[in-house]
């Protein structure tokens, strides 16, 4: 099956206490799609982008089965850029620049080629211009969902709430999940948020691993310990990528295969973090995720 | 096996965001014994009380295998005694008093017939009240495991880091770890930690579960994700009752087995925060135990 996904495609100034990295390829429907590539092609990108994007980066995208017919190149404009600094912990990071560039007016079509696919991710993005996408769809995909972030929780609720009663999976982090339920414990978290629409929720909680809450059922995931986090940039998008890769290959959605999706979304999000911006994800092979989601399971096996 | 543990037996004030219970019976030794004996008697306590101490309490400990011939009692002196505040999260605490009363120059006699103990716990102690417990022992226990807090380590990391060579089982929580080792990865954490002595580490991540390491391998437990916590208080001290518990129960250090002793002990500890103080813990059945370690490998069970 393909999977269609709109998001960023951006550069990021990136610093960690391990150094510095300036104008990364970054943005979300980068990291969604190359994660996802990993799994399923075609993987089809609505975005926009100014002239200075690197052309190397799309022909990267495009070997790996990444469609770029809905990517919008705007001549003698900029691309999205943001600058952030990460704390000590990884955990936390500060936004030192957010320059919209042709993000401000953006306004994403879907080429007639792929109004049917039947996965579609929406990366955080304005509410509205994920309806949009939504919208613009001739047959209701198999399964929808959205990433969004506490600023549209502030800033855009109302339609944000619409959005989110449109979709069958949210996946957001767990900050996140309190703010928009108003919930400590994130198990009734996720009844109010199932309850606003998703069927199905995934709580990511960084270094202390995600939750998928699918109807009635509840699967906790770790995060693999890792001796150094070097960039956490994207490591939730390429955690997105990995879960709707997954599924858009197996074409399958049931709790079983939801649960398994988490897991390779959380192997690939432990590649991410790796390296700097997109590296880690540009050589990754088969074998190489396989052994991963073994480790996985190693972790968390028992027998009583 | 029988197990022998150290730790205060005493009273504590809490007050949660659900209520405000005061003169609790708590004390790491009350909620560490009371776990045990969930899995293995005779579980012999060394500690001191004032006169102050309820006797039900005790003679609940009683009915339940816990031998309390090192428990001295103080005529006309109160027992330890804590006040402290919880945080909405629930993760976080403020110590409103500390009474340290009898606790103010205990000095720990272990009685004859406990000397050879094979399971020793080491509750959070002045690490010198520790190491006067080891040096007690006639025949060297099969396995000594040691909780400690970080007050320890600004006020006596000397003391504290010779009492740590001196054990195989190190049960700390993750800010302490991080103290400990100097090093925010939990893996180069545990790895420095375990260069101290103890061969194996647990880091206790509260609601974010918990790390075993032990010689060069990993597991990790999940917390279960709880719809309500009521009061935290014990939850650490139960959670290392029931492991040792577990552990003198089975008889048995390899690493399968002490994957299990962490679930046991996990699963204790979810008991334990449903109610304030032990309160849980007393009328706890072998099969909502079983039915509750049942939950936790549902919990991560996925098949790839």
């Amino acid at each position: 099956m393909s999977l269609l996904t709109v998001g960023t495609v951006a550069f990021d100034d990136i610093e960690t206490p391990f150094g510095k990295a300036d104008r990364v390829v970054g943005g979300a429907a980068t990291y969604i799609s190359l994660a996802a590539s990993q799994f399923v092609n075609p993987v089809h990108v609505v975005s926009v982008i100014g002239d200075d994007f690197p052309e190397e980066t799309l022909a990267l995208m495009r070997t790996r089965g990444i469609t770029l017919e809905g990517l919008q190149v705007r001549e003698g404009e900029k691309s999205f850029f943001w600058a952030g600094r990460y704390h000590h912990d990884m955990n936390s990071r500060d936004t030192l620049t957010t320059e919209l560039n042709v993000l401000a007016d953006f306004d994403p079509v879907v080429p007639e080629a792929y109004r049917k696919t039947p996965y579609l991710m929406l990366g955080n993005l304005t509410p509205a211009v994920q309806k949009r996408v939504i919208e613009q769809m001739e047959t209701r995909p198999r399964l929808i969902a959205l990433d969004t972030m506490n600023f549209w929780m502030d800033s855009a609720l109302d339609s944000l709430l619409e959005v989110i009663g449109m979709v069958d999976m949210l996946i957001i982090n767990d900050e996140e999940a309190r703010q928009l339920s108003g919930e400590y414990s994130l198990v009734k978290a996720a009844e109010h948020i199932q309850n606003l629409g998703p069927g199905t929720l995934i709580i990511k909680k960084g270094e202390h691993g995600a939750l998928l809450f699918h109807q009635e059922h509840i699967f906790f995931a770790p995060a693999l310990p890792l001796a150094q986090v070097f960039d956490p940039t994207g490591a939730g998008d390429t955690f997105a990528g990995g879960v709707m890769g997954y599924l858009a290959q197996s074409d399958e959605l049931t709790f079983d295969n939801l649960k398994r999706a988490v897991i390779f979304g959380s192997a690939m999000a432990s590649f991410c973090v790796e390296d700097f911006g997109i590296q880690r994800l540009r050589t990754l092979s088969s074998q190489e995720v396989r052994d991963r989601v073994h480790r996985f399971a190693q972790l968390v096996h028992f027998e009583v």
